[in-house]
């Protein structure tokens, strides 16, 4: 389904590959990870980006932490603790991190109160196998469920007054390079174009890592004929809906909170006022593990802020005086009142009045 | 009251010097105009911008045009005629650029009836002389309404319900270096801080061209320590006004139609709709030239498309895929209902219903 795409990563049964986000469009370079403080990195850095990615590259990390642990079960059990902790260090918005790292924790364990006192079963090196087990079942599950996400969100797409092709906006990247599948909002434009329907796209270029211009448009413009994809600044969106050249708007998540409060890359919300102002509708597509049933609402998620120079420095070159305050928050915050419709493998998810 | 400003702008006697906009903030370089072509050039590759700025520096231009002109007073004329079609090419939507040129055409003719056909009066120096003279008219009442306009402005600022340091927020340039005063949108700042008024200003970096990091920044900086200045990327507005942290926006403006529609930086409309949903007033600042009466409504404007490079290749570097389609509006236009006040030289302007 994903064509001639690009492989965000590949489990090679000893290493992490991962396609180097970071020098994306101008070169296609692959890293291979061998270790939990190299996925750290990768993560930190966003040579891996996207919520599902990074939890399917975490439980990697997990198992590389500890594939060579000294010691009996339990020894590799208090060691994975440990890689998870490390691991969920990376980055502080993005659920999906923590929800794979708990995965995995979870998948050694026994259920409380079971003799032994809830440590892993068996030998250290069955506990290696049930977490190797657990993150290519995360990557299965994550592949199975961006397919079912595009299915739900066509139908959805469909269901609207809409151009042919069907004309799109999308900010940052939420698409196959996001995920180890066919991408959260852009996998309906997926399995649309199987369908033979086409589809016209403008990408945010999504400011200041332009994850849009970089990732977005690059991975759609691999889609032939059926995608036509267009790079607009962030700040140009109201001008195309100003104008009704956008049927509907397609955005991933970082973390859902209980009441559909929705963090993603900043400027959604931004986004978010200016589609419901023209009456544009958009919808908020992301695996059921990016919701965070434990917080109630979005004024309670973390958000990362990020280092000043990706703001003044962009490509390295200095954009703004020395010295200058900066403002680098990488996610923003939507409220459940300004999106259409939140959809998960299962489809539409409804918050809990 | 520019104090240790950069200087956007000087007549020399024989030439027009201009600060290269286009190298801030790492380079401080003049440039020496001599000639229209020149002129041309500077106002399309944007080494002066800011419709104020752009329309002193057409007139300068324009007698640079025909200050070496042969022949009498109708053939000077005649020449200053073409020099202004030709200046007038160099840019579309800032209507300043039109005014300032039918300026100089209209001090050189008579009423028209008047016999001579309506030609300039005396030798062809004497229409040289008369073309100067009002350039340079033009360059002081420049200054002079930057001011006027930074003390109505500020008085609007401190009826609202504001901190101390009050609270801002910009989008592109509109100060000091976008005309040959104190600015437009950030004039009552510098109106402000001779009274001793505090600032703390949040600078949108305004993709493509970052004219408000590289320029807003950079002029905001040079305030001393009265103004505090922080910068961000454009779709990072929603974030802070949704913290409560603005307490008002101060924009400029490329032209505004006779309903109150303005025409300014591509993102103000954007803004605009983010401003009006968390209730934080938007003060359009702008001298009355920049009114066009001619134009009944904002969507008649005409607007500037910029190169894709401006868009693809940041500082020359490739951010998007070979190819890909750009959608790179140089302005866009805010309806008259998302603006709280327009305000000239002359205090707030309401357009007739």
């Amino acid at each position: 389904m994903r064509g001639a795409m690009l492989q965000t990563l590949e489990w090679t049964g000893t290493s992490l590959r991962l396609l180097d986000q970071t020098r994306l469009p101008a070169e296609t370079v692959y890293v291979d990870l061998t270790d939990e403080r190299q996925v750290w990195d990768a993560i930190k850095r966003l040579v891996v980006r996207g919520a599902p990615a990074i939890g399917v590259t975490a439980a990697y990390g997990a198992y590389m932490g500890i594939k060579d642990a000294p010691g009996n079960a339990q020894d590799v059990v208090l060691r994975l603790d440990q890689v998870c902790d490390y691991l969920a260090s990376a980055r502080p918005t993005a659920v999906n991190l923590f929800w794979a790292l708990d995965r995995v924790k979870r998948a050694v364990r026994l259920p409380p109160g079971t003799p032994g006192g809830g440590w892993g079963e068996g030998s250290g090196d069955d506990v290696k196998q049930k977490v190797l087990a657990e993150a290519i079942a995360i990557h299965e599950q994550d592949q199975d469920f961006c397919g079912r996400m595009g299915e739900h969100a066509l139908q959805l797409l469909l269901k609207l007054e809409h151009r042919d092709p069907i004309h799109l906006l999308t900010h940052c990247n939420a698409g196959a390079l996001a995920t180890s599948g066919i991408g959260s909002a852009l996998s309906p434009i997926y399995v649309g174009c199987q369908r033979g329907l086409k589809f016209r796209v403008w990408a945010d270029e999504t400011r200041p890592l332009l994850q849009g211009s970089r990732i977005t448009a690059y991975e759609l413009s691999q889609c032939g004929g059926n995608v036509e994809v267009t790079v607009q600044c962030d700040n140009m969106a109201a001008s195309l809906m100003s104008q009704g050249q956008i049927d509907a708007i397609l955005v991933g998540a970082d973390r859902i909170a209980a009441n559909g409060d929705t963090a993603n890359k900043i400027g959604t919300h931004g986004l978010a006022i200016i589609a419901k102002h023209f009456g544009v509708p958009l919808f908020v597509l992301a695996p059921s593990s990016t919701i965070d049933l434990s917080i109630t609402e979005g004024s309670k998620i973390p958000i990362e802020h990020r280092d000043a120079r990706e703001v003044t420095h962009p490509h390295g070159i200095q954009s703004a005086p020395a010295g200058v305050g900066v403002y680098n928050p990488a996610f923003d915050v939507t409220p459940y009142e300004l999106i259409t419709e939140i959809v998960t493998e299962n489809g539409v998810w409804t918050p809990r009045p």
